[in-house]
């Protein structure tokens, strides 16, 4: 069989304004220690805004989030807008809340978020022809907003959970490294830090989506 | 026993300018894993220069260390002037080019470098008391301008490792995911990026050095 080819879509680096860094660098690892091919995209748009990360206030600073992602990916990072779904056998989403501030507008507009139209193609594209689609975090708030119907997890949070159900989404809630599958649009979810988490936690539930992933694949 | 604690300390947020986030989130990863505490430090100072990471060109913005080190730590991170060496069993150093840049000058001033002197004296200061010391990819430069010599192991590159020769260490070759350890000074040292590498063979470097670590403390 040919190597499995993953694309990996980030929101920039750091937690509060970009791709949370230790669920996206271990859901890498967990490409990697599967021995598949991947590579990182993220949207060549302006940052939302930044965050300082010790304090939580709002820095008067404009970042990039495909510059800033390429933190992430050691400089190995194209633009989404280069994203063609017949490439790749699936697209993984990491959480951080770069996916609810810059991905789409979630963390601002609640339910009536927008999504980066980028983000809608890519997700729509591997719909549309049956591949994999994983999401960790707060990222399965945006593909049920863009996958009708979609059932996912994003843990235990009854407000995010109640959001997910008015979208038109399905929840279902799941703790520490669990993952909750989608059968009709192969979709794997997995909450990582909506729980409060160790490291070791986040790596085992990264793991056990990119292992589910892998397995829809065959 | 009581509760093992560990001191990480990162020097910004990013392979060309900061620590190499890889190697610093597979270190907590591997922390986490043996279930030890850890407490992340870096020091309150301006990066040398911020570079963008698709390019690798210089950006005209300014940052600080400790608050870029904060993405990796999700805001959990003191300043390195509040290290107390009585309060840790060990301290280790993920690698990238802060370590080179901000923690010490070796990527301009290679063998003449200073060595910023929050983390001279933390290295000191574990070193008189007999305390673990674990330095990864680049690290190990700074830590044989400290520790007059150490032995130590950037891997294979030949520049470099004359460079450590050169400010009175000892260098010895190594491969993806081994150890050298000095006995002297209770130093573990790993090439990880030093070496082409993917993700796995990063967390396996870390995993080995944070487990000798652990082992040394007993």
């Amino acid at each position: 069989m040919a190597q499995k080819k993953i694309a990996v879509v980030l929101s920039g680096s750091g937690v509060y304004d970009g791709s949370e860094i230790h669920e996206s660098v271990l859901t890498l690892l967990a490409l990697s220690r599967h021995g598949v091919d991947y590579q990182c995209f993220a949207p060549d748009i302006p940052q939302h805004h930044v965050i300082n990360h010790i304090t939580g206030e709002e820095m008067q600073e404009q970042r990039n989030v495909l510059i800033e992602s390429a933190r992430i990916a050691r400089g190995n990072i194209k633009p989404l807008s280069e994203f063609d779904a017949e490439a790749f056998d699936a697209i993984i989403f990491p959480g951080g809340f770069g996916a609810a501030k810059n991905l789409s507008s979630f963390a601002f507009d609640g339910t009536g978020c927008n999504v980066n139209s980028e983000v809608e193609r890519a997700v729509e594209a591997m719909a549309a022809s049956g591949k994999s689609i994983g999401a960790l975090c707060i990222s399965p708030a945006v593909i049920v907003k863009i996958l009708e119907g979609a059932t996912v997890t994003i843990g235990t949070d009854q407000a995010t959970a109640e959001a997910i159900e008015a979208m038109g989404g399905k929840h279902k809630r799941a703790g520490h490294g669990e993952v909750v599958f989608d059968e009709r649009y192969n979709l794997v979810t997995s909450p990582c830090y909506m729980l409060d988490a160790s490291v070791a936690q986040i790596a085992d539930g990264a793991e056990h989506a990119v292992s589910m992933l892998l397995e829809r694949i065959g």
